[in-house]
């Protein structure tokens, strides 16, 4: 088997943005169901994974853009796995015009975690380590944008608190991973999107929420282009709440 | 040309719900873009038309499921024009299991408006009045679920107002037709879904609301599994606003 998948997307009218865009929670939606069926079809898949006990957990996701693919048209999104650790995996994911040119790139690190437990597996021997078989090194594909960043958050404001409702659990009763980045992405006006475009957009994943969590965000300017966002559930009078996610968008 | 088309959908992972079934508004994105292509290949689609200056408005959309498509499972929706009149035409769908069988039906309303002046255009006339050909009797494919219905508001109760964002609008700067059925659907306690299921959603589209509008949220209940539900923009303490939508929402 090979170790490289392309899998084609095509951007309906519902799912651009007022600039004919897509939306970035969609092509993050696209990214995951690539990652996932790349794996499923290796055999370390939610799939297999659920019947021994195991799943597939996403902590970052860094996307990076040329250009956002716009309304009608057509593209492929190749990913592959970067490299494996005991605890964590690096995917990147190329997302590709079709005569192959690009429109920007993604990387990403998971985790696999016990069901049961919660805890992280040993990457290296769950399934006699099959994952390394399908390590690709930088001279097979080369993903050239930058790695995932820090955040250092010093006095970041609180700008808007949301409940959370029906619409933004996934099946695990917990808050989707794509519905945190509509609602990053819905702090900032409108001109950012009308007359800039979105250039790179990080997110690292700390903690689930749940259906009924009241989600607080908050902001920190890092220079004119570049915002650091916070959420936090449960922020009370009295608690900082805890993080769930943390995230980077730059517009240029 | 045949007149009925049928495209395959797939339930993706984060396209289900708490219980893993299809969320209903990516099953309605599903069945706008049926319509859309049943349209754009017979030459009155979206990208046709606006070459001379007409598009087609959603006016209603009513569905009706005897069991929600699941996570990974495949289908098909068929599309037909059920009939055209002067201003509107009824277009109706089959949502099918890989054998064939029904998860549910729906029926739509649409007019066609000059963008220009905003106002309806006479689909007998349009094209040579080319839609016509298309027209399915009931004898060639029945739909077999009740007609749209009517709203009688008298009491209805404020229960929610919301802001809307950047990812409720489309690319007309318009609240998008499916955002609308997220917002009524969220405003449903957890256990509508867990413990019932969506037997029946129907919505009437009456004016377009755009990014900024708050929309405010009346229900009143029709008996113990029904409500309607009237969502206006531009309500204050002196103004009952405008009526964007209305829906009707049954659980059993």
């Amino acid at each position: 088997m090979r170790k490289i998948d392309s899998y084609p997307f095509y951007v309906e009218p519902f799912h651009v943005d007022l600039t004919g865009r897509m939306f970035l929670g969609i092509l993050g939606n696209h990214l995951l169901n690539a990652a996932g069926r790349h794996s499923q079809s290796r055999g370390w898949g939610i799939g297999a994974l659920n019947e021994t006990r195991h799943t597939w957990v996403l902590s970052r996701l860094s996307i990076e853009l040329e250009e956002m693919p716009r309304q009608y048209e057509q593209g492929t999104i190749e990913t592959w796995v970067e490299s494996v650790m005991k605890l964590f995996t690096n995917r990147n994911f190329a997302i590709l015009r079709q005569d192959g040119t690009p429109y920007g790139y993604a990387r990403s690190v998971w985790a696999m975690i016990d069901m049961e437990t919660r805890r992280p597996s040993d990457l290296l021997t769950l399934y006699d380590g099959d994952i390394l078989n399908y390590v690709v090194s930088e001279e097979e594909n080369h993903c050239p944008i930058a790695g995932h960043g820090r955040f250092r958050f010093r006095e970041p404001q609180l700008v808007r608190t949301i409940p959370t409702y029906y619409s933004d659990v996934d099946i695990n009763g917990h808050i989707n991973s794509i519905k945190y980045i509509e609602h990053i992405l819905d702090l900032f006006p409108i001109e950012c999107f009308r007359d800039q475009r979105l250039q790179r957009f990080e997110i690292a994943y700390k903690a689930e929420s749940y259906l009924g969590d009241s989600l607080s965000f908050y902001t920190q300017e890092v220079d004119a282009n570049e915002t650091d966002i916070e959420v936090r559930k449960g922020v009370t009078d009295t608690s900082e709440g805890e993080v769930v996610c943390q995230a980077k968008v730059r517009f240029i």
